[in-house]
């Protein structure tokens, strides 16, 4: 198994930015969750299903760290990694670089399996494509 | 029966805005159906109730014109006409001006009833509401 | 001079859709606008050059017409044509189909070209890319 | 000083929901810097101020998370104090709540002021604001 991340990129377009002239910042947790749409598509699991079937998968923490502002026009890549895969829940991690491989954000959010209000166990299917894009842990890391 | 428009205002906020500075196009929209969500509350009707219970109010027209661009921070007089009810839609007329009456730009959404996936008349309670705030029309216009 | 409409596809994501299911109506507005940002790239005349060197080119006018909703995961098909360039303004038309070519919403923004708060002349260079996705008239009609 | 919370509230408006019936995650944020724009406004320090004369004050991190579903109409309480008024920086803390006090979620923003692409020292006016909303710290907290 290659635990790569899942690659996305998209452009910084009007509706991202505001007065500032800049990415509004909340924005990018917008484009953050179209990279986690991208990748629930590219694994055969689109986020409708779910809405359809069950369990949901409501985000309980985001959070985003930014380094440089990004501009109208700006191409961003966005590397998707699982920073941690549990029974109901996983983590996930967004690094938004340049073209040129510079960092401009980090994104994290959590995501825990809910059906009929009620925390679930995550889809087996769902599990393993999340564990393929897990991050390498450093060896002699604690298993959770 | 006053036939009075419903009033509503909002500030622009940074959200509302762009690169260009100011409030982003279709974000008007958004504020006018802001506008639209507060005149259903005043009238006992929130949307939730048309959500929950039917029948559904898409939007099937939409249009807006700007006549001056709206900074952050200004302050925005929304004034909210019928310009039409039908038997099973209506039209709405969203003037937008600034403290002063100067005029900022102008809107108009047209809802049609829906239920199962078929037009469906207007509740009377609702048609009610909406006749409330229709305008005037001019003597000798074509009833409809 | 082909005359051929500039092509854009996108899939209705979380962050278009509301509580009804579906894309929310002025988003598709935003949908439209991307796809014009996307025309502009592919002209080499990216909107952010507009914005910094003008002129700006404002939208004055926009409105859609929707035939069908829009579901979360949609692939919808955009087709980007000018229906009418100016000496100081242009229009553009949106047709949004399925893949399998079914319609689902239209859409029309007019935008002036304004430098330091007065209208402006369309530069040359953006005039005639947007002249190159004019619509065809209809033999006879008239010369504007 | 009463270093009490600044009040904010909103209705959970269509825009801010998504097609799993309840706010879209990231619309929190959008709807905590309303507050902070409101608290700015209250002040007499309006946001599009530091826009014009700076320093501008972007976000470096921002973080939210969530208890509660919040649905479309509900009426959402925002209490919003600092954490941390630092030198150049200050640290935002949101309480969102019901109408009954219930807790709905939390949010965080980080401000840096920034000149001409360097940190600068916050704006006293500014920093004696963001004082009189200091949560209170214990006793024996370490001085930062």
């Amino acid at each position: 198994m290659s635990n790569a991340p899942f690659k996305f990129h998209f452009r910084v377009r009007l509706r991202d930015t505001d007065a500032a002239g800049v990415i509004y910042f909340s924005r990018l947790l917008e484009r953050a969750h179209e990279a986690y749409e991208a990748f629930l598509d590219s694994a055969g699991l689109p986020l409708q299903t779910w809405m359809a079937q069950g369990p949901r998968l409501p985000i309980v923490h985001a959070e985003a760290d930014f380094s440089a502002p990004m501009e109208l026009g700006t191409v961003v890549r966005v590397a998707l990694k699982a920073a941690r895969v549990g029974r109901s829940s996983f983590t996930l991690d967004y690094e938004f670089t340049t073209d040129d491989g510079a960092q401009l954000a980090r994104a994290q959010t959590v995501h825990v399996a809910v059906e009929q209000g009620e925390t679930a166990a995550l889809p087996e299917t769902l599990r393993d494509q999340i564990t393929a894009i897990l991050t390498q842990r450093r060896k002699g890391a604690k298993h959770g």
